[in-house]
């Protein structure tokens, strides 16, 4: 990956073709599921932004020609505000539940110092409902992220599953709903510091200090339990009735899961998973490799009770969602070796060109390829023999076509595997399908 | 089409998806003939912009929660700039000639009473030397142009061809060389204003005011000639040597393109034809509708000598590229009902869910559907069959699976196709492939 501007990424060509085929492949599965794609644009209204972002990471836009000018208008920080804002705006142009997938860009203009990025891609799905959405929902999004990963090959992970009804029905009786909120995001920040320093901290927020044993008996809830025996543990604790409907819902979506066939194999309940938004209701969700550290999360998302609510629309609509971190997942796959990066082109035959004045006839040759659906690239400079077939090796095209002007006029070339160096004569008025199995089948 | 924000349009579902079909359909066609996928950061640096483009123009960024931040970052007002800009930084790395498409947005800070797009797709393609780049590449993007279009079913149009070797080895001995950037100016603006109003303006340039019906031996050429004819007449022109260079590679190219099948029926040479941009030095082209007015020009390009030069790079990246307007040609197509948005999902099959308690067993079945290469929604909501017969139609999607209890557990299902409202009973143990041949061979 190559720096332009500090903290906006790009890519090699080969880097880039890998790439969009993770993305190209990440769609497909998405639209196998029915859902649509979105493409909003990357303006959005201030206020709009401000409804759910923090101003320091918000870029606002003006006239290069008139730094006067009227500043109502900033760039996307997530795919989430605009999702809301659609939703919002065309709720009557749109078949409920809404199901959408948006792989797209966004930009958080941070401060270049924190090294952080200032621009890269999300990688969302949603299924929003019109007043309700049934828990079958949340199962569906969680086996396809699940699916997804595996289709890209990512290597031992396992989707930490909670309920923030769980959470909160535990945590109210012993903090109060006036530090629930900061109760939760302690919770979320209990794998990044000390036991010491989260005891530290709860003690603060409990009304009755002695409530330390309960808080333990929830969070040092041993993970790699079966999930039958930890649903059992949970139950066993105390908890007021939104702590029972969590327990309840997380039960029922273990089941689905279970039964779709996503097994302990890829989830575990974590009642230490928290996630940061405020948005959650219920079902929350988050994949963590095993055993590569310091990477953070491969993808999350939970339920929510109302997607629109901060933008003033009067109707509930509820949904569960999901994100991929695109931008980091697919560079560490690259990292890996998942993913190959051997070609810089995205043709699987080079056409070379021996006598320039038959140039039109190898151009009708590379056209006789593609239409056999190969891709192919054609040499068009002036070159020797020599410098093409070491262009064909740098760019990663293993096959090349070569014919002097005698091969042509008698219609036969011959098609070279450059990595075994094997090579046969092929007949070039009609192209047969064995040509093309040549190819796919190195 | 809904808009947001004036000048920012965005797509409903149905629309969406047909956009991106058609968008997928060029970008396979590019990646045939070894095209490379691009994507550079929607944000460059200020004076990379302004190196080629108007201030009016241009959005810079400034951090929300500090006006006063420094201010060195924009975006992107065309593909081009970036492109140079890569290429300049990134030329160690490339492997030329580099080919490269780029299908991204670009945004205009114009003022919003223009009621012109702030925001819109370009999709670029070119191919980069380095050092050289021989004139069959003009062939090849050329061609390559115009099967997109007949991909696309484009109804009725010719590609313009013109060299600006020919206009200004043309017009510099008559307006001399400091008046001729104007005077191509004024050529580009030739199909908008009366011919007095050219020969006016173009009398102020000349030098030899008798010069007017030398002018008007080139201008009032009758294009619908056959382009031998066309080419002979040319010819006999009076121009310098590089008016002859001019005549020379336009006969080169045309002879190509002719024997690689394009034909007149696509192509035609057009004197007339300027294009606006400053940094053309050859072969220059512009696709339109022979029928449809007042819609400007459907793809458009060129050669140039040096992309790079005024990033300050000492070598010389000569490069011919062409752009395709799809923000307009996408809609004008869905207007003209080439491209059908009738579907409002991704999905071609939907599952309905009749005995809730089973819902895994019915989740199978999609999966099984997916498995099979059918994309495939399953109704998760709890509405009784009818409802769920209502959001498949509503959605456009053609086919349903209908199962109850006694059915699951026997292994049938009906899939009945909504259109014709055939159904067949089918077996859902193993689905076959003659389930998916029913499915998209409707």
């Amino acid at each position: 990956m190559k720096t332009n501007i500090s903290g906006f990424p790009e890519f090699l060509p080969n880097e880039q073709i890998a790439f969009n085929k993770v993305v190209g492949r990440i769609s497909e599965r998405f639209e196998s599921y029915g859902f649509v794609p979105m493409d909003t644009s990357a303006v959005e209204r201030v206020e709009t932004l401000l409804s759910k972002g923090n101003d320091n990471e918000i870029y606002g836009l003006y006239r290069l020609a008139d730094e006067n000018s009227k500043k109502d208008l900033g760039l996307r920080f997530d795919l989430t505000v605009p999702l809301a804002r659609y939703v919002s705006q065309n709720s009557e142009d749109l078949i409920f539940p809404f199901r959408r997938y948006h792989i797209a860009p966004v930009w958080r203009g941070e401060r270049p110092q924190y090294g952080r990025y200032r621009q890269f891609y999300q990688c969302d799905i949603d299924i929003i409902g019109d007043g309700d959405l049934s828990l079958e929902h949340d199962a569906e999004i969680i086996s396809l992220v699940i699916k997804v990963l595996l289709d890209l090959r990512v290597p031992s992970f396992h989707t930490h599953i909670n309920n923030r009804k769980i959470l909160s029905g535990f945590l109210t009786p012993l903090v109060g709903a006036q530090n629930l909120v900061e109760a939760v995001k302690l919770v979320d920040k209990i794998e990044k510091i000390s036991v010491e320093q989260f005891e530290t901290e709860m003690q603060k927020l409990l009304i009755d200090s002695q409530s330390m044993q309960d808080i333990r008996n929830l969070f040092e809830q041993k993970q790699n339990l079966p999930v039958e025996s930890l649903l059992i543990n949970l139950k066993s604790i105390a908890g007021n009735e939104e702590f029972s409907q969590g327990i309840k819902e997380l039960e029922t979506l273990m089941q689905t899961l279970k039964r779709v066939g996503i097994d302990d194999r890829y989830i575990k309940i974590n009642p230490r998973l928290a996630r940061g938004l405020t948005y959650y209701t219920g079902t929350i969700f988050e994949t963590l490799f095993d055993d590569i550290k310091g990477m953070g999360s491969i993808s999350g998302g939970g339920r929510y009770d109302n997607l629109t609510l901060t933008l003033g629309n009067s109707k509930k609509y509820p949904g569960v969602g999901a994100t991929i971190g695109i931008s980091r997942l697919i560079p560490k796959l690259i990292e890996m070796e998942l993913v190959d990066i051997y070609k810089k082109s995205t043709a699987d035959v080079l056409i070379t060109v021996q006598d320039r004045s038959l140039i039109s006839s190898y151009m009708r040759l590379a056209d006789k390829f593609r239409n056999l659906g190969v891709k192919t690239e054609i040499y068009l400079q002036d070159k020797p023999l020599g410098a093409q077939l070491t262009y064909a090796n740098k760019k990663g095209i293993d096959f090349v076509v070569i014919a002097n002007e005698l091969e042509l006029l008698e219609g036969k070339a011959i098609l070279r595997n450059l990595m075994t160096r094997q090579q046969e004569i092929i007949r070039t008025e009609f192209l047969s399908s064995e040509v093309k199995d040549m190819i796919f089948k190195k």
